[in-house]
């Protein structure tokens, strides 16, 4: 499928934060730039599919992010701006990068985002709720009008502090996206495919495992599927990885307009590779100044390192 | 390729511990189980290529240990037995499969084992150092003559106490097995990509960097193969995981009797499936009442897991 051609499946909402962030990893440092979940996901969306974003941003949030999320195709009617400021986050990563220390988290406008879906969203066919307050999440999925797949992501804090109302949403969600630590925190299970089963006893159809640069696995009640991580020489921050990969998974399945089999294999590879993009860079300058020509040739570089024959 | 055709790369070189085991996980117990890196090694290429075993064992190596070994025809010719006690290594598993911590390493014989290969074994086409000396790989290259290809393990003890000596052992071979940790405390390299390069600097056209329950990655000096973990609900006992990984690679290797390209990913694939095998249950039990057929069936389970299509 041509990353120019027509959208199949109609576009994608997604629910999340949108944020400012300061990053420092032990190849430099960012501060106050463009982050959260929500801004990774519709960003990596947007090379194959409409987005519609649904968030809050304080009166600090600047005409130039919102030029750029809306260079991007991104429908920003459900961006509200509200009294105070955006929300921000400060962490930094030391040599291992699969682990984010929290400096500090300011949820300023985000305190009291309660979503509320213009009407034209409602009949969204493709819903992403990036990692917030369970509660926030039920709250979408009480608005949107029969979806045809809704994919959930979710951390930590809300496994302890929300666990009945993360469960709540998983019920009614299509695809869990997590972290192999969140599916055994949520899970109790030690065993990464045993606590996978027990997510997807929790109601989705399919759990994607992700696991940083071991890539990630999916699975479903009757099949898995295992895409590696894409060897980078140099990941200069790693923030925004798990969101960008949702992101780019989902607005690949709107636009196939389909959503399991083979076509979910290619949006998880399809997602990470727009992840292994995110990381070569601070912030979203990776995804910024992206090619259509640069994810194909990186989707194929990845076909080729998976590639064997029969025994 | 079937399995139960004849070879056409001649016999497989295995050079290392065969020991005595005292095993405690999560999930059970054994003890004075047979064990060592080439015993896995071993038992795991015999079902691909014939095998010719290299070690020491002491006088209270039992006879039936022996004959095990012999069932799956290994030509023992090479296996010395010496006054005193077999090798042995007590260690435990908690929670974390991927980290075994030993309680106690009894040396005995092997802490004067000389390798002397017999005569009619220095001319074995395919040889595999196990982790042993690199003093004793070194002195094992000595002896044979133009072999086909050379793989080798270390781990990091040799890492920190004899890393000339295992620089000197990398540059006479073509294929490197390391574990993630392993790769990066030799290089340097945090960056796990990065670290593989500087393997490769050091002479090996090829690293497998070996990443338990999230498979491998293969790096030559101008491609990437990954393959991930099979995945397994149960894993009873981690010990030999790696060990059997290299013999079932080194073993399918022998039988194509060619160890590039496509060849080289489909033995990395056949490791994987052995290693899968040997978790499931303490000590070699899983690999004893192996069957061909099982491994075939596993094989095209991972082809399955990794296959899809163009974006």
């Amino acid at each position: 499928m041509s990353l120019s051609s027509g959208p199949a499946g109609g576009p994608v909402l997604m629910v999340g934060s949108v944020a400012y962030d300061s990053v420092r990893t032990p190849f430099g440092e960012a501060r106050e730039v463009l982050g959260g979940a929500a801004s990774y996901a519709s960003v990596a969306a947007s090379f194959f599919s409409p987005v519609r974003l649904v968030g809050v941003v304080g009166e600090d949030f600047t005409y130039d992010h919102v030029a750029q999320l809306a260079h991007r195709d991104i429908d920003l009617a459900g961006l509200r701006r509200a009294p105070g400021k955006t929300f921000r986050w400060e962490g930094y990563y030391e040599d291992d990068l699969n682990h984010a220390h929290t400096v500090s988290t300011e949820l300023n406008v985000f305190q009291d985002f309660l979503p509320d879906l213009p009407e034209n969203y409602r009949d969204t066919p493709y819903v992403f709720l990036a990692n917030i307050d369970p509660g926030l999440q039920l709250a979408v999925l009480d608005q949107v009008r029969r979806p045809k797949l809704v994919a959930c992501d979710t951390m930590n804090f809300w496994i302890e502090g929300a666990r009945e109302k993360l469960v709540a949403v998983l019920a009614r969600c299509d695809i869990a996206l997590m972290n192999d630590a969140e599916v055994r925190q949520l899970s109790g299970q030690v065993n990464l495919v045993a606590a996978g089963r027990r997510i997807l006893d929790l109601g989705p159809g399919v759990v994607i495992i992700k696991k940083g640069e071991h890539g990630c696995l999916m699975m479903s009640r009757d099949s898995y599927f295992a895409a590696p991580g894409y060897p980078l020489e140099e990941v200069r921050d790693p923030t925004g990885a798990g969101d960008t990969f949702a992101g780019g998974l989902v607005g690949y399945l709107a636009r196939c307009g389909e959503s399991t089999g083979e076509a979910l294999r290619r949006a998880i590879v399809a997602g990470s590779v727009m992840a292994s993009f995110t990381v070569e860079d601070f912030s979203l300058r990776r995804l910024f100044r992206l090619t259509p020509e640069e994810i194909a040739e990186r989707y194929h570089e990845i076909v080729a390192m998976t590639r064997f024959g029969s025994l």
